[in-house]
């Protein structure tokens, strides 16, 4: 049993103009809390917040979750579109060192076995010092699809960026970790 | 029956120093056409331009279609491979504010069925302000090939840039719109 | 029979901080020449080099690969993680005068076919005038597995750049070569 003097800490940042001024109930950033408490076993804690589609506000956001909260991981959801105001994934390379273009084609790629407007998800992934950041669709039933497509890849990644040990639920998810090379 | 206050135009434009010096007849940019006009039921015109694969040219002549034109969408052919005069992916992204990885992904993913040199294909897709930039490669057998395998994205994409509403042919292509999300 | 008048000359970079100290052997490397070997018929030689993860050093030897040693090819091994240190795809980026992202895009499809952690690889392959680079990871069981994936497409490329002509043995590799277009 592996302890783990690391807090696990995840930042979820829904990015949506609507839900922001609160138009509507964002649903979406529920939606990765309820899926990652499925998958996590774990402790764990989270920092939700909901802002407008601004650059300067997403970018001021993850830096602070990276920065100052320490998050080992952030999901983003809403804003990879090709609309005028969608600006996630620029936001997202904007803060990264790095970024891992393995994500966004994974994502796509299994969002195509159901739309063929899948193409048009410009979502990807990237690293900020020792943050995995992942951007999502805004679309509530997107989340647990793409969840599901990336999130084994996850846990080692962080491992990887020197972060907390995650520990998962089997039944739900197969995190996969590698002997080492 | 929906009204169509917005006329749609499309860009078609031929990247080629041989074409363009007139040594062969250009018969990608004529395929492009003959593709669209058997997808497309809506009333649409065309731009259609054959010019070299020089950087200066390219980037003008897409800043044209989609300012002065205003094209909703701008499909080119050629300049795609990875020989010394093939520019188009770069002229692209030089005009475009946001790119759609997903696009040069899922035409490189369907070329691959064909030929293995599919990976050496660099196109792309990108947006300038309202109007869609897609890549073709030169050849004209790829055309349709690579249109059928992203077309059925467009018309949605353009509704999402504010463009015009294109009707298509569901016997030739099966455009996609989704429930609002 | 072809007629070969340029020199075959291929790149070998192992990028590893622990084996260019010393402390493992580079197996790795090893393995790009003896898969090149098996595939290869024609004429070749390499120049074979284990070098730290440092940008520096990684952006020095593949100038000086391409440039004064006028390799057709370099491959790489190592550095494509999410780590810290891994900055492979960086150097490969900024030595580049075009990027082919297909050769990613292909190399994670083969290997999520193996571990879903393939998501997390973040190997690219670019054009630096006349030269192709390919990054590959730095496992050595995955050496075969993506040079398999993607070498298929590596000689007419190198046509297609004006190198010299490979010739491959069929039994081990079917390299692609289309009907002019």
């Amino acid at each position: 049993m592996e302890t783990n003097a690391k807090k696990i800490k995840i930042g979820i940042v829904a990015v949506s103009d609507r839900a922001s001024a609160g138009l509507y109930e964002d649903l979406s950033g529920k939606a990765i809390i309820e899926v990652l408490s499925s998958y996590i076993v774990s402790e764990w804690e989270y920092e939700y917040t909901v802002i407008p589609d601004e650059m300067d506000v997403i970018y001021k956001t993850l830096i602070s979750l990276s920065d100052r909260h320490e998050c080992c991981l952030i999901v983003t959801t809403g804003g990879t579109g090709p609309a005028l105001r969608d600006i996630t994934p620029e936001a997202t390379e904007k803060v990264c060192n790095k970024m891992l273009p393995g994500f966004g084609e994974k994502m796509r790629q299994e969002s195509l076995k159901f739309v063929p407007t899948a193409i048009l998800s410009r979502q990807t992934a990237g690293i900020r010092n020792s943050t995995l950041i992942i951007n999502l669709p805004g679309k509530p039933t997107s989340i647990k699809q793409c969840l599901d497509a990336v999130f084994p890849a996850v846990p080692y990644c962080i491992d990887l960026l020197g972060g907390p040990f995650i520990r998962c639920n089997e039944q739900q998810i197969q995190a996969f970790r590698p002997k080492s090379s």
